[in-house]
């Protein structure tokens, strides 16, 4: 016999309220959802006229969502689904990657800064084992708003990056890595200890919110001045 | 016998360049040093006309220290030591505490900003278990550009204070608590995990860094857009 | 050859006398045990004339377990299969959830409430990251009689709620999470630091034994005092 | 030259409401405070008529206090300081500890339970090395409302109680112990990991949680059902 | 190409002196070992006259294995292969469980025993959650010259169980629990804090280090005194 | 005014029946109790006519305490107050250190296992780095019914002596080393891995349960067998 | 729709210039790559004329990648893949095992140092259970330039081999054991507070890193002085 | 009365015949030992013509110890006392530090080569977060056998520094930082996960041992081949 607790009506509460207290719709956190739950989630945004963005949405899940939405654009290493891009990008952010396993979580960072409509460039392989790699890229870093770095294994990529800024960097720790990293453990503990004044860090693997605050941080150095 | 080993001319080699390279001065962390050092680097960094900011520095060291330096600023409870306040701050940031065990670590924050010349506000003791003490703030917690939050025990006021605000937050986890907070662990793991989406992390009673930050945040997003 | 070891002549020795001890008969904790050793385990208290309740019971395990039951109640997202409930319950907790992935957890401490015949709804989505939400909810909260909070992440919602109430709460933290959050260990650190003074805790996931002593709380509450 | 960092007008920013929303008024945590801010937080709760109770007071923060205050008690082994006990308490705790060193805590939680009115029993040394001396007090514990069970090293104790009781145990994990007890830590993990149905847990060495929800179960439980 | 690094005439280099060093001979170690290498060492214990154990053999490594060694016994729950039983065995140690999760480890103590020719019993399903239980095995254990306990979650059933005896207890945590139980750290830790004097404690899931010291001590105590 | 809550008549209550339950009297674990409390359970004991062992008694304790009992052995360096050695021990145990700084720990095993009136010889300093030590005590080891083993840092004595043994092997880490021994966990770990089958662990610096647990096994081997 | 993501040219960013700045080519680290890219990682390395070794390659992979590279050597267990061995090794390097399980790490380092050009034997399956083992392979190890220890469960290897040297020894902790080992972090930590003065450590399974700071200081030992 | 048990002749048993083994005399590790046994050790080395080496040894200590022995050579801040310098060093080792708190440790290091006879040169405050400080090392880092690098915080220093060498570099975790560094574990964790292939790691602080492996490395490069 089936259980007859009663059922909610929809599996999911959208906060639609989010756009107006926080500058941004409610983005829809994929994982351990079904992909009706996530069909259902991206239609009452779109109902609201609020763009989209889904995150960790595995391919399994996207073959199922993405035939319903011609119009969003998912990018499968990143792991995203989301509205079309804006016209005109405001603010510039770099996101820089160590070695090539950080590009997932530097595509979902990339895009979620696409979806705020902030300018972003990704810049992979600066890792520190190749110190020239860097030195030929801290000209372009300079002069980003905001650099997200992404690193796994000891996650020192920040720290050096860091040295060499002005503007906030903030560190992404990810699970890249084997033995003594303990899933990106060790990266966190590195990044939280960042000898640089200028950053600060996020979760690991946590790529959507370090778009997220520095298309925050970008966005208001490009807006005129309040 | 001595030891013959050479010494180093000075115990402390400053990175003046820091200043051009990264938009302020090198700052001092008194922790470990020798009052005679921290003299020597205050007075390398005035002569070199960078502003001072010296951190953690204790009572016992300040009392060699401040007879020393009579113009600048020394704040016993957040241990800093810095340059006069300059007329006028652009920026606005607020630092909030959760109780007040968490003053020393905002008073830090506090104290660095000002040494940035970037305007802050402390909001204290307005933590979750008095839930009218946070909406009371709300509105003026919306009007800053940045807002540092600082919590010990579980750390949940930044999530909290995250859900309301529009701009971004820096968490920072304090060691006030005792037992299962294992000097801080609690509330660092639970301001990475933050679900508030605007919420980046700094170190365990890092209030220097999350000062820092913020003043580069809220000076970007005053300053006219280039 | 086979293994000549005497075999128990059963694999589970049931505690029938709990029910008188502790006021509700023992209940079979599926997780590592056969189907066949559960239809035993079942038939015993039915025998005995004990009310049934039977936690992590997987799809599979449901599959070959329900067929012999059918007036027993299986819930597949909560995992427990039960005796039907009766009719009028005593007592009202209510099970409030922060995010969709906390769902199981919270239908596995309903159904053991219904199980205990003690009244009891689950209000869900409800996490901090939306705080209006919860406000909406205060009311409804403070005419519980024990209200029990489950969520992932970093477990801030038992503190926001145990601030507004003057119930106990039964926080649970969940494996609801990625990276930082240890598969539920910053939630559990989290709510075991909580500031609010009616918050206690129980494991990881322990959806049953939050329920059973929500339980054992609001029925005591409800029933004359002795 | 002193920081002039505008103070606040009082250290502590109490919450006078909590007595109505939460049904107890706050309480004063004495670490990390001034005895100047004790007695200010004090004199604040007895002008609003609200009964006092200071945990974690040292005798060194006691000698300050106390002498201002002749009509509080203070219990220098559980460092509390409350209000006079009323005529007529109501409920039934019992307070267990395993050893004699979890006997401080205890006496927080007996002094929080006295503070709320409520009738309250300390059951020492009846840790399960010895365990003719827990036989001994079953029948005394099965006629409370609720157990607290108070223990340090492997934390047994609370599991061996629950299995002999109808009623909820509240767990209080103490510091006890030394080597791989990991100040409390093993003794947590063994009371979230009870396999007795009616424990909760706390965190280490807080007696006063502990006393408190204990007492809202009890008196609850002797009132009138609503 | 394959790879022309010279191999080792056999993967396992067999440790024939044990026996007389240690007083038995070297056990197989089945996991992460080819069925080629466990027939290979098996032939070589047989040929040199010496008994055989193997532990950790899954299913499917006895699928292959088991029809080249008719004469040898293997226990599917238990995963140990052994030489026949021998016809009088001395000593007695009796393998307690606090729960069925617990077998497989308690009947891998139980066939190391076994081909210690040690005698042994199993007694199980015992745990603290029903008191009872123990007490009605309590003369039985108090006759044994050596008390393997086997448990999971919190672990308890060690100390409970040692309080009660005169003679050595051998404590196993099992990875048996979930949540906190972190795959049997927190009953590892209860063990190692047992307040017990005569427990000591082997590695999680070590059933035949267990038996094997057991098997030492009994065996020692069963034979006249040199 | 002080606590009126009615104080024990006692703050210890020793378990006399111990002696009878589990083959010898209880003992006093000096640490966290006052000196006053200590004389009282000396007394208690003796006048019981049971043997007195105290552990963990600070010279500072012993300076009051050891004046009341002439007749009782102090041992400074293992912290143990004793009464005095029995005329033939029967038994024979070896406790062996890896260095100097486990002297302590390994004392406090002598000095119980004196208590039990077992045999006892210590053999210091045969760690591993240089192995010559150990080759020339295996002889002396080899004739003993149970090796206790004290060894901090790596924790690879017991490894390494348990090859060479067929007797039972105690392993008890200590909390000598500094840096990532994390006060004896490295030491703890190496110990529950042991790839020797005759090694069980206690706590770090548990000199006292491995004596005690060394001493039953020893005097069972040394008895005639039942 | 497809993400529009512009996508690098090639995943992987060689750094072609390590050869003249550390003496050895870039290593291709296979984890997390797919064939593809391997493949144009190993043709770029062979354009540039660069030695190749990718490590961690599995069968999976090798399947695809080795049919385009006849040349090259595969190791199935080390799961390497190499350019041909040189004609005349210099230096002479021992990797030794405790036990079978540690083989794959092993085969992996001495596949390093033969890319390397180093002179290489693997001594296994000397574990410290079984001494004698050991002691017949001193003079052999005594004749080394470096010595390569791998070594899962306690670790104890390093230290015992380190105390009969004169030359480094590299400890590679591995991850084979099970409960407390914590995948390799006993082994670690063991290895970590190495009493022994002549040993350095590598992360958990790293062979290749072991045989690449092995062959770093055997070919400079084997080298005429500068 | 004083405890009876027979007191080893002499507290220390010195390996002497670990120069011959080892090619160095055993070095006497300070921590824990009285002045006395300090000085006993110290002679004993002397008699038999061996060089000195005393580590961790205190002010406290020093002020007994030194005046004994007037041609021994004291370092306060690296805490050693060593046998006077050879003429002619051989070998040239670099000991980089990133921040003037990880001197003490550098000087540990630098006193071991020096009592080695090996060249040493102490290079400081190359911290990462002023990277023209290490560009301008990098010519005489590339000079040396072998590097030694000391940092703390995030430890990123020796990946940075590896990246540029050839030479083996060994890594030294120290204590300093706070918060999260968890007194070292996070520089350890970050050395240990390296990205850079020459890179091996050491315990927390442990200078001595860090110094004695460059050592080593360093003489063997600069020996004549054998």
């Amino acid at each position: 016999m089936t259980d007859p607790l009663p059922e909610p009506s929809s599996e999911l509460t959208l906060d639609l309220d989010r756009a107006k207290r926080c500058g941004y719709p409610e983005v829809v956190f994929a994982e351990g959802k079904t992909p009706e739950a996530i069909v259902d989630a991206i239609r009452t945004l779109q109902d609201a006229n609020q763009r989209v963005l889904v995150t960790r949405l595995t391919p399994e899940q996207a073959a199922v969502v993405c035939p319903h939405f011609t119009d969003l654009t998912y990018s499968p290493r990143g792991r995203t689904l989301r509205s079309p891009d804006a016209a005109r990008p405001i603010g510039d952010v770099v996101v820089a990657t160590a070695g090539t396993g950080d590009l997932p979580v530097a595509e979902e960072a990339a895009g979620t800064l696409r979806w705020m409509n902030v300018g972003c460039e990704v810049v992979f392989d600066i890792g520190v084992a190749g110190p020239q790699r860097l030195l030929d890229r801290v000209e372009r870093l300079q002069r980003a708003d905001c650099v997200v770095v992404v690193a796994g294994m000891e996650g020192a990529l920040p720290s050096v990056v860091g040295g060499w800024l002005a503007c906030p960097v903030i560190a992404v720790p990810t699970s890249v890595g084997y033995g003594a990293s303990f899933n990106g453990l060790a990266a966190l503990l590195g990044m939280l200890n960042s000898c640089a004044a200028n950053v600060t860090c996020v979760n690991i693997d946590a790529g959507f919110k370090a778009g997220y605050v520095a298309g925050l941080i970008a966005s208001a150095a490009a807006r005129p001045a309040r």
